[in-house]
C-alpha cells in the first residue's frame, strides 16, 4: 500500500535489479541536548550509525550489544529495513560517510569526515567536501553499472537538523520532521537560523560544507555518480539532498519514497521541501496493526522513517511480500528485539 | 590469443556482466634487501598498490607523481589492465586488503591488517585475518549478486615471496615468478624456509596468519563469498591462493588467468603449483610487436603480470579488443608514462 503525493508512480523502477546503499556518517550537532533520540541515550548515539549497518548485514549489531533504540525504547528503523533486505536480497552496500564508530562489516569508504556541530562552526572544510564527493561518483558509477536502479538510504543522528539548515540556506521553509512525536522545533530553528546566518553561497558542496553533514556528501555523490535511476529512501534529509541535487542538474530526476509517517507528519512538510518537480511516494508499512507496541509506535509518530525503511518496504511490496510483510517484521522483532 | 595451459577453457565466463574486484596490500617482507623491484626505490614500494588502484580509476596516479616502475624504468602492469578497463568499462571495485597507504579513491576496508615481514615474525593475528576474511566474503557475495562472473586481480610488493611460502607450506614446490628477469631465489628461498618452519598447521586462515600477507585474505574471500563464477587474474599469488580455497571448498571451480611472461617463465611452474583440477589460461598481450621499450621488456622477463593484467587482456579480448588491443596500450602509454 503506497500513495504518491507528488509526480508520477516510480516504483516500476524498482522491479530490476536494485541496488541499495546506505551512507552512514555522524554529525557533532547530534550532541546538542534534546535535539535527537536516535539512540537510547546520549553516549549512545554515535553507535546508532554502524549499528544501523550490522543489523542489516547480520540481523544483529555488533558494536553494541543491542538494537538501536530511543531512549524509551522504540526500536530503530533498521528493523523493518532488515526484513525487506532480507526478503528481498538486493545488492547491499554501505558507504562510511563520516563515522565516529566504523562498523563491524566491509563498508566503503570516500574519506569523508565526522561533521562539526554546526550550531557552533562550519561542518566540513570544503576541501574534505570536494574529495569525498568526487570519491562517492565513482562508486555511484560503479555499482550502477550493474544495476538497474540505486536505492540510497541514510542513517545519522541530527540529519533532520543539518537538513534544515540546507533548506533554510536554500530558501525553503526548513519545516523537516523528527524521530519524536513532539518535534523539538524551538532548539532545531534555533541551531539552523544560526547555522544559515554564516552562508552566503548557492554553491551545494560549500552549503553542505557550511551547514550540512557528510551523509549528505555520500548521498549527493552516489545519487549524481549513478547512470541509472535512482531513489532516495528517506524523509526530511533525502528532500534537503534532492533540492542539492537540482542545483547540479536541473533535469536530474528525483524520487523519493518515504512512509506515511513522515508524510502525516504535521510538523513538517514532505511535499513542500522537496523539489516542485520530484516524484515522492508515501509507503504504509502496516505497523498500525502490529500486535508490537514498540511497531506500533510508529503510527503514532516515534521514529517515523530512516535507514531507507519507507524504500525498503515499498521494494518489498513491489517485490511481491506486501501481505506477509507485518508478519515476517514481526518474526525479527521478536528474534532481534526480543 | 591465448593458450589453455591446464584444464578447460573458461573464457565464456567472461561474455556476461563482469564485476573486476582488485585487492591492494602490504606486507613488510618487501622490505627486505633485494626481494622486490615492484617500485622506482625501497621508499616507493609502499605507494605502488595504491598508486596501481589510482591508475586504473583515473588513468594516472595521485598518490605519486607518476606510475608505479622498476629500479630501471619498466612500468607498473597496471598500465595494460588500465587499457583493458578503458575498453571493456566493467565494473570495478578496489579492496584494502592491508595497505600502508590508503588510495586516493573509494575503496573497501574489511579492516584488514598490514602483513610483518615472515622473516622475522607471524604475519598477522588468526583474530585480525578471521576477521577480515567474514567482511571480504560478505563484499564478495554483495558483488556477485549483480554480476555474471567476478575476476579478482591483486597488487602487493614481495607478494611472490609470501605466496611461495604458503606453497611451501601446503607441500608444494615454491617455485615463484618474479618482477625481475634474474629471479632473486636465492633471498627468497631463505624467507620462504625460515617462514614455513614457523607453521604446524593445515588451516588455511593459520597459514595466510603465520606467512601470508593480507590480499591473499581479500582474494580467498571475495572468491569464496561470490555466488557466481570466479576468474583469479594472477600468476603466483592467484596459484597459491587457489590451493588455499581448496582447502575451504574441494568442489569450487579455479580459474586462473595469467600472462604468457608467467607461462614462459623457467624459475617458476605455473602448472605445478596450481591445484590438479584448476584451469588456467595463459593470455598474450602482443606486447613484444610494441615499439616501446618499457613494453617490450615484458617480453624479457620484465614485470611478467600482476594488477590483474592476464585476465584483464583476457576480458579485453573477449570483449572483442584483440585487434585494437595493443595500439591502445600504446597510446595510453603515451599519455601516462610518456
Amino acid at each position: 500500500m503506497y500513495e504518491v503525493l507528488k509526480g508520477k508512480d516510480f516504483t516500476d523502477l524498482l522491479k530490476g535489479n536494485v541496488s541499495f546503499v546506505l551512507c552512514i556518517g555522524n554529525t557533532k550537532t547530534a550532541e546538542i541536548p534534546g535535539i535527537t533520540v536516535a539512540g537510547a541515550n546520549p553516549d549512545l548515539i554515535k553507535f546508532t550509525p554502524p549499528a544501523d549497518a550490522e543489523l542489516l548485514y547480520y540481523g544483529k549489531c555488533k558494536s553494541i550489544p543491542f538494537p538501536p533504540a530511543t531512549p524509551d525504547g522504540k526500536p530503530t528503523p533498521a528493523l523493518i529495513t532488515y526484513t525487506a533486505l532480507r526478503l528481498v536480497k538486493p545488492q547491499l552496500f554501505v558507504v562510511d560517510s563520516g563515522l565516529m564508530i566504523k562498523p563491524k562489516i566491509p563498508y566503503v569508504s570516500i574519506n569523508a569526515p565526522v561533521g562539526e556541530n554546526i550550531y557552533e562552526r562550519d561542518a566540513m572544510s570544503i576541501e574534505s567536501v570536494e574529495e569525498a564527493f568526487d570519491y562517492a561518483k565513482i562508486f555511484g558509477r560503479e555499482v550502477s553499472k550493474n544495476s538497474d536502479c540505486l536505492m540510497i538510504a541514510e542513517s545519522i543522528p541530527a540529519g533532520t537538523t543539518t537538513a534544515g539548515a540546507v533548506l533554510k540556506v536554500l530558501g525553503k521553509e526548513p519545516r523537516v520532521s523528527s524521530s519524536m512525536p513532539e518535534n523539538p522545533v524551538e532548539i532545531k530553528m534555533k541551531v539552523i537560523e544560526k547555522a544559515a546566518s554564516r552562508v552566503n553561497s548557492e554553491d551545494p558542496l560549500e552549503i553542505i560544507a557550511k551547514v550540512g553533514d557528510p551523509v549528505m556528501i555520500g548521498v549527493l555523490g552516489v545519487a549524481l555518480g549513478s547512470e541509472k535511476p535512482v531513489v532516495l529512501a528517506g524523509g526530511t534529509q533525502m528532500a534537503a539532498i534532492a533540492n542539492l541535487i537540482k542545483l547540479f542538474e536541473e533535469k536530474f530526476e528525483v524520487n523519493i519514497a518515504t512512509t506515511k509517517y513522515i508524510a502525516k507528519d504535521r510538523t513538517a512538510d514532505i511535499v513542500g521541501i522537496t523539489p516542485e518537480d520530484a516524484n515522492v511516494v508515501a509507503v504504509d508499512p502496516l505497523l498500525k496493526n502490529s500486535s508490537k507496541e514498540g511497531l506500533r509506535a510508529y503510527e503514532e509518530g516515534f521514529v517515523k522513517e530512516g535507514v531507507g525503511m519507507g524504500g525498503a518496504t515499498l521494494l518489498a511490496y513491489v517485490k511481491g511480500y506486501e501481505d506477509a510483510f507485518l508478519r515476517e517484521i514481526e518474526k525479527d522483532y521478536e528474534k532481534i528485539v526480543g
